[in-house]
């Protein structure tokens, strides 16, 4: 049995499910694996806690679904520390970075965690795209120089495994397109504007669900499909992209004529991410909302579904589509990325 | 840069397209992740090739292209040699083992050739059923014992990585329930009966087509999407099936009227491999055709189309399809399984 040491910043919906998560598979990671996964340290934006020895995951559970800081945490909760702190003082072998997007505070304080880590050998596995979007290069190479793992599946597309079908299951191919849906948002307002509703009260409904986050801007007006088209591109591309390099257009200028029109002639809009190869070889990255035929690979996404479609040389066209119909599936992309570290392959 | 050495046995659709494909990205895939693959050994059911210095690939494909046996290749090629002498004499890294199915006689040439390149430390490559569906544990163990690799990601669902995305992506999760539409044939013949073709002529225009193999009752009786079904139930499931496991129903009862009453609801007919948790958690296996509603993942499938959707616990429902014009994308899948052996993850 080996056991791993583990720190978490950032203690919203990901990070409180990932907790969950990992209490209820520890026995069966143990059996099917033979890896005991401790949680050493917990930070949230008003505290942290740390205990070399393990903290009692139901405890920070407990915590965070009362509306609790873990600075709250009996005897090792702490006041005086930020999440940096804590990534730079814990002894771990992974940082899981869970903070928020924040790309108008620089990515922070996501980017200085994982360069802090990887600076003190800990892989890091993120389902933060901040971080990616402003220094996927930096940080890659910074984590082969230290020898560390960086894996970030969850930043596209929730929990479809769509960075790791583009990197690893397409390799040897040339990727002519990408296509993607890897924003549930967006279809979900268009969706009930089709079905009546003005902008503003599908917008108030996706409010009420959840669906829509504190900042509707970043997903009405593209902001969070194109951050995932970029990061797509650096990483299944290699390209050095940008967020500056994508052609966005968000769904905001939609009106409810624009989507009935489209449903009478059987087409479903979504927010689609592309990017396409020019004659000169480059690609060109857009997004932008598209009516699609019911014949194509998105043309009858759910309100819970997203998607990637991969167009490539010797590999013919393949599409992989999530029904995600709760939150789950995004967090458990850090458990398969700590399963990709920890997991020899044979 | 590393050179890799290759053997490769079988030279029928999949072997020889193979040699295309490494020659034509002969020069990228040095680029890519500096790796040369040369080609050693080959051999048909009719003699071998073998050059230590590595073979010319133009040359294998031009013989095969003409119907000829590589044992014409000049200076080299052998009559009295076979393919399991060829795997048991040759030096080289790997094994690439392309031969025909042949389970009716023991998965053999294949079986053999497996087991003596792994006794040989050499990793092994295969897109072949037969000796997975008879011998998988085994070979399983064999490989783990000398340190090898063993990869097969092209034996289900053609270039669809089916089983990569069941035993690696989903790591960490409970599978529910799988299905898949793993093989081409019948869903050619049944929409060419749903257009009003007779099941004579829909199987003759399936031959003509280079779709229907030798061997008819292989697909038609459903045995080739059952043999697929029992490698994603032995290595994604952790079963020990057997094809006598597999409650199998093929397409040969089918009547044109209920493939046309079928269309008339807008369901379209497949033949649907399924493993279904029962209540006390075992799976059952089955292959049968199902009229598939438009909403089913597989409702819409293409004549060229495969497919195959998880059912998790933490992943949600994951569909994966492909679109396999023609067959280079079986055969790259022995390219994707050899990148996965030497191109280091990080």
């Amino acid at each position: 049995m080996q056991t791993i040491h583990l720190v978490l910043t950032g203690l919203g919906n990901l990070g409180r499910r990932f907790c969950e998560i990992l209490m209820e598979k520890d026995a069966e990671l143990q059996r099917r694996y033979g890896l005991a996964f401790s949680m050493v340290g917990v930070a949230d934006s008003r505290g942290t806690a740390y205990d070399p020895t393990g903290l009692n995951l139901a405890e920070v559970v407990r915590l965070k679904r009362d509306g609790h800081s873990v600075r709250a945490y009996s005897g090792v909760g702490r006041t005086d520390r930020t999440t940096t702190d804590l990534v730079a003082e814990a002894e771990a072998d992974v940082l899981l970075e869970a903070t928020p997007v924040n790309l108008s505070q620089g990515a922070e304080p996501g980017l200085t965690c994982i360069r802090t880590a990887m600076q003190r050998r800990m892989h890091v596995v993120t389902p933060n795209k901040g971080p990616l979007v402003v220094a996927y290069r930096e940080l890659r190479d910074l984590a082969l120089q230290q020898g560390v793992r960086f894996l970030f599946d969850g930043t596209v597309a929730g929990g479809l495994p769509a960075l790791n079908l583009g990197r690893r299951e397409l390799r040897g191919a040339i990727i002519k397109r990408i296509e993607a849906v890897p924003n549930l948002v967006t279809g979900y307002v268009m969706d009930m504007m089709t079905e009546g509703l003005s902008w503003d009260e599908a917008t108030a409904r996706a409010r009420q669900e959840g669906v829509l986050e504190s900042d509707p801007v970043w997903d009405l007006e593209g902001w969070d499909a194109a951050a995932k088209l970029v990061i797509l591109a650096n990483v299944v591309l290699d390209m050095s992209a940008t967020l500056e390099d994508v052609d966005r257009t968000g769904i905001t200028g939609l009106s409810v004529d624009q989507l009935t029109k489209a449903r009478e002639r059987q087409q479903r809009y979504r927010l689609l991410a592309r990017a396409e190869t020019r004659p000169d070889g480059d690609y060109v990255l857009s997004v932008s909302p598209v009516p699609l035929a019911p014949e194509h690979p998105f043309g009858r996404l759910g309100r819970k579904q997203m998607g990637v479609a991969f167009t490539t040389d010797i590999y013919g066209t393949i599409v992989a589509i999530i029904d995600e119909p709760n939150p789950v599936p995004s967090s458990a992309t850090m458990l398969r990325d700590l399963l990709d570290i920890y997991v020899v392959e044979r």
